[in-house]
């Protein structure tokens, strides 16, 4: 019999999808978990816990002495990767596959946000000043390429195509299909492939491969109207190069979810960079979006069926 | 033979095809025209001109003693409309049909950042600040309400549901079929299905039936999480009575790229009500983007074809 800990706010409809599911185990519900700490975690629970499923600190997770696996509400989770964080045998799942819609539409908004100028206006609605800022920009005819061909990336792909955008490059780390694309390259293919991008899409794991990866001479081999977007991990892109680019007038804009580093810090010149707009990491917030937190209920329900049966796992990390 | 005056800023290839389309006619180009004015129309151009496709302001037009026809490159062409203000036997048409990629996507940006708080993330980037403002909206799943299923209204009514709106309704002026839409009402259901939606969207034109439509008891009556949208015509929004509704707490959010007057004078209440977005009256400017100036070129191009053949033209207002 396993006890589960469930952190994920489940409505009442699926907490008993899980029960039904696993009617022999123990059900812990935390709905109201603060995902910051395990403080608010009883320690009879943190006792009796053999499955986690949702978030802990990594540091925390050493006070779960009975754990046999982690479902992660994240789908990146680099920082339970790092030696000696992950007790020895304890399994790890990760939500790939759950963040798509959420990701891609929050990449979507600002990439829109950033071709009709909202953030201009934004300012000089502040001071109430009703002034045309001249020309805007459209997916019609444009040429996309985005940095990771999983779910994220393929969401993103199939928006850009329903908007207009004529050609949807993708570039992948292993050989798997890429949908949504016009074409697949892999990472080495990157820079050929910069210089023909009107918008330059990262939606990239933190991997040895892959950071560093936008540095100052890549950022200069873009298009000089080019718009470069990040909501995978920072450190893809080098934020301090960033700034400089646009100051010194080249690309038409930047939107970040992700910076490096994280949060940014209140002296980073990139706050103030012109043409750059910056959101906090929030793109993908497990319990941010209605949609994310059923594909996330969804998920856990199907990897805890295929525990049961001794099936591989989705998202198996560890 | 005709000597017709062309305002838009034609490329060489698009001033050759009009040549082409109307040989014998003498064709006067003038891409570098100032829209605020017909002070930079030389005088004996003024003189000649019979067909003007373009645009100058209502006063000037009686300043072209020959004019026969006058093809706007507005969709909305009500200040020529107004008695007195177009020369006796002067044709006009209006451009409707060339602003519905452009305004449907500034509209849907608009919508995208209500939707991802992004003017809440730009105030914070200004002040250097790294907070996640909680959660956010899609359009999956939700019910669409669309005030005008022209050109505009239907591209508008595509993008959403390519962004998974679940049901999109049109509300039309006359009985055409309505393309894109999920069902199409007439305008007098509006009171009925104005509580049911959680997008309202208006792209209507001034008219006696739409100005002062949505008052401030119909604002009343929207969901209290929904969010207004008007890329039409300012009047069909009280927006004193919008800045009270917003103030009071009611709506997710307002996204006005038209406002009632326009411009918004520096000291309407409507500047800092909470959770507005406010666009100059700019998404349908038609030189500001490239996908609208060759829709322009190409239904200029047909009408000419029509008006030499004795056809009926498109956008026939008077």
């Amino acid at each position: 019999m396993e006890t589960i800990l469930h952190l994920l706010p489940l409505t009442a409809e699926q907490q008993d999808a899980f029960r039904a599911a696993a009617p022999e185990d123990e059900h812990l519900f935390l709905p109201t978990h603060d995902r910051r700490g395990a403080a608010d975690i009883p320690a009879d629970w943190r006792a009796r816990t053999t499955i986690l499923m949702g978030y802990v600190p990594p540091a925390d997770l050493k006070r779960f002495p009975r754990l046999k696996w982690v479902q992660s509400w994240n789908a990146g989770v680099d920082p339970y990767l790092v030696p000696g964080v992950l007790p020895r045998g304890v399994v790890l799942t990760c939500a790939a596959g759950a963040y798509g819609p959420a990701v891609a539409e929050h990449m979507l908004a600002m990439l829109l946000a950033v071709y009709k100028r909202l953030p201009g206006y934004r300012d000089r609605q502040h001071r109430h000043t009703w002034e045309d800022l001249g020309p805007v920009q459209s997916l019609h005819g444009k040429t996309v390429l985005v940095g990771g061909t999983g779910d994220i990336g393929s969401a993103f792909a199939r928006l850009c195509r329903a908007l207009g955008a004529a050609r949807v490059l993708g570039l992948h780390r292993s050989d798997r299909p890429a949908e949504g694309f016009d074409q697949a390259f892999p990472l080495s293919a990157l820079d050929g492939l910069l210089p023909q991008a009107d918008v330059v899409a990262l939606v990239l794991p933190h991997t040895a491969e892959t950071a560093g990866l936008m540095d100052r001479r890549r950022l200069l081999s873009l298009r000089p109207d080019a718009v470069l977007l990040n909501a995978g991990r920072g450190t893809a892109v080098d934020c301090a190069a960033l700034a400089e680019v646009l100051s010194s007038g080249r690309l038409l804009g930047a939107a970040l979810d992700v910076t490096d580093p994280e949060p940014l810090p209140p002296d980073h010149p990139l706050w103030d960079a012109p043409r750059v707009l910056i959101t906090p990491h929030t793109a993908g917030g497990y319990d941010h979006m209605a949609l994310t937190l059923s594909n996330l209920s969804a998920l856990f329900l199907d990897n805890l069926r295929r525990w049961r049966q001794g099936q591989p796992l989705h998202g198996r990390m560890k």
